[in-house]
């Protein structure tokens, strides 16, 4: 089979490119050919292997020549973050609505010219649900919650989410949107997104260095590992179409976790030095931004796919320090262990 | 103020704007200027009208000049129907999502350009919900239900509201997302839309033709009068952000009510011979669209704006009656009750 992954150079792409390759199979077929596009060419072992092409360059920019491409699966994961949405409202745009549109017009014309729909499992965010005037945010959002989306991001994925509902019920593909929680523990530098500091606040003192937390001891977030949000994205795609259980999205497990408790768990981890590495400074921007974000979220047509989220937060930070101690600087990252 | 009705020749759009011009004042503002988009020219008496400007032709073709001209205001309603939307694929993106966007980013343009953000009503529908097996639709659909469309109109209608909300958040427009329900008793011939015979059932007798019902006499629906969607249509507009509650769409007041109620109402108003020019002969691909149509709809959000569903069918009637009877071909519309 020849798949395609958009991202596939990214955080959670490459991860999912990497388990693919490993497995060689999706639901039940060889995986023969593994295109990857992204912005930027993926990691090197994922170059190296045979199955593998990538192309670099915007999304947007490689929907025409898709047209004539069949692909037996899709995954969609190409997406500008939420803080650049918000910084550049026409970026956002292009590349998360514009760009999937276009996926999809292009998978259409595939499917006009005789071709087989492909599956095509797209990655959604927790950000699709916020607070409104008329809705107030739920303690848990769950997979019926009505969206609310307080950003640019949130919106465009929850429009996507309705584009791909309406080309799965006309037959041009066989798509199935997945919420991902707040993926944790992200290797690499802070970035601009208001929740880099769920990753910071254990990444950091990891390595040895002092980390900020602005908000609240008590703030409490639905989050996933790199690993079981892969796990969530293959078992989507490999679920039936009656087990996924109609077209709407629905939500990837998250286990719902207090900063509290991830610093508990860090501490459980790596020990009370490396937990006393994190000071509380609040930030009243982050703060505002954060207040409008779910607390927790519920994932039962998940559960029925066999996904759960992790029993504790230590399983997320052994898991990141398990995939740190596997790269070559892994001394450097994990120094604040030692 | 200037003013801009899209589909402002159309059923809604028309009547929209007789309104408006004979009140001559909409939100406390002197309406100057009425331009009145459309596919086809309006009816002679708005033309007539010297505050009126016509422009002929599709909305898409006509956003890029829009860029340069500030409106005050702006009732959306300019869409292509379900039933051709589910027969041309791209007629229903092009119509109905990528006309919304060019119309939206016109109004961005203008705001960038230093001028004050438009108000803007967008006439979505009762089509966003439906049921899917993930979110049986409730008996009533409520202002926060869930939104499932099970047509490419309802998912393109769905998906301006949410553009029409990020816009509004980004101060690019003041928009207002209002959900109509069904609107009877159209005038003229019966159209492919499914949703014909709900008018064709009062309209046709009264003309003194036979019609032929399709579904059930206990298929229950939520309708409004052509006057009571215009009446919603302009206190949405007149809202106060505040009392219009947030950024979600919310419903339109509709009476929900049964066939069989409009039958009796129909005997009310006009007597039994006109009634029993209607005939029940099952459609099954009628009947199965139908099925998944919502069987009533609240307004809460609409009722605090002053906002409420006639009390009876026979008040609906009664308007057409009144309506037909002030137009030149009276007596062919109504000839059934002589």
């Amino acid at each position: 089979m020849k798949l395609l992954i958009t991202g596939g150079g990214g955080f959670v792409g490459a991860r999912l490119a990497r388990r693919l390759l490993k497995h060689g199979t999706l639901a039940g077929q060889r995986i023969e050919r593994l295109v990857l596009t992204d912005i930027a060419p993926p990691p090197a072992d994922l170059l190296a292997d045979a199955r593998v092409e990538a192309r670099t360059g915007a999304l947007l920019a490689q929907t025409e020549a898709l047209r004539d491409e069949p692909f037996d699966g899709i995954f969609h994961l190409a997406s500008a973050v939420s803080g650049e949405c918000e910084l550049d409202f026409d970026l956002g745009l292009r590349s998360n609505l514009d760009s999937t549109r276009a996926l999809l017009d292009a998978v259409r014309a595939n499917v006009n010219a005789g071709g087989k729909a492909p599956r095509l499992v797209f990655s959604s965010s927790v950000a699709v649900f916020g607070p409104d005037p008329a809705v107030p945010l739920p303690a848990l959002v769950a997979d019926d919650t009505l969206p609310a989306p307080q950003t640019s991001y949130g919106t465009q994925k929850v429009i996507c989410e309705h584009l791909i509902a309406d080309y799965t019920r006309k037959g041009y593909v066989d798509g199935r949107a997945a919420r991902l929680m707040t993926v944790t523990v992200r290797p690499g530098k802070p970035n601009g997104a208001a929740s880099s500091f769920f990753s910071g606040i254990i990444r950091e003192p990891l390595a040895g260095i002092e980390a900020i937390c602005p908000v609240s001891p008590e703030v409490s977030h639905p989050m996933s590992s790199p690993t079981r949000t892969v796990d969530g994205l293959v078992a989507v795609y490999e679920a039936s179409r009656e087990s996924f259980g109609g077209r709407l999205a629905l939500n990837l497990p998250g286990l719902n976790v207090r900063v509290a408790d991830m610093l508990d768990a860090l501490e459980q981890v790596a020990g009370k030095a490396v937990r006393d590495r994190v000071r509380f400074e609040r930030d009243e921007r982050i703060a505002g931004i954060v207040a409008n974000w779910p607390s927790g979220a519920t994932a039962a047509r998940a559960a029925k796919l066999g996904l759960h989220p992790h029993e504790n937060f230590a399983e997320i930070i052994q898991q990141y320090i398990d995939d740190c101690a596997a790269l070559p600087d892994a001394a450097q990252t994990l120094k604040g262990m030692s």
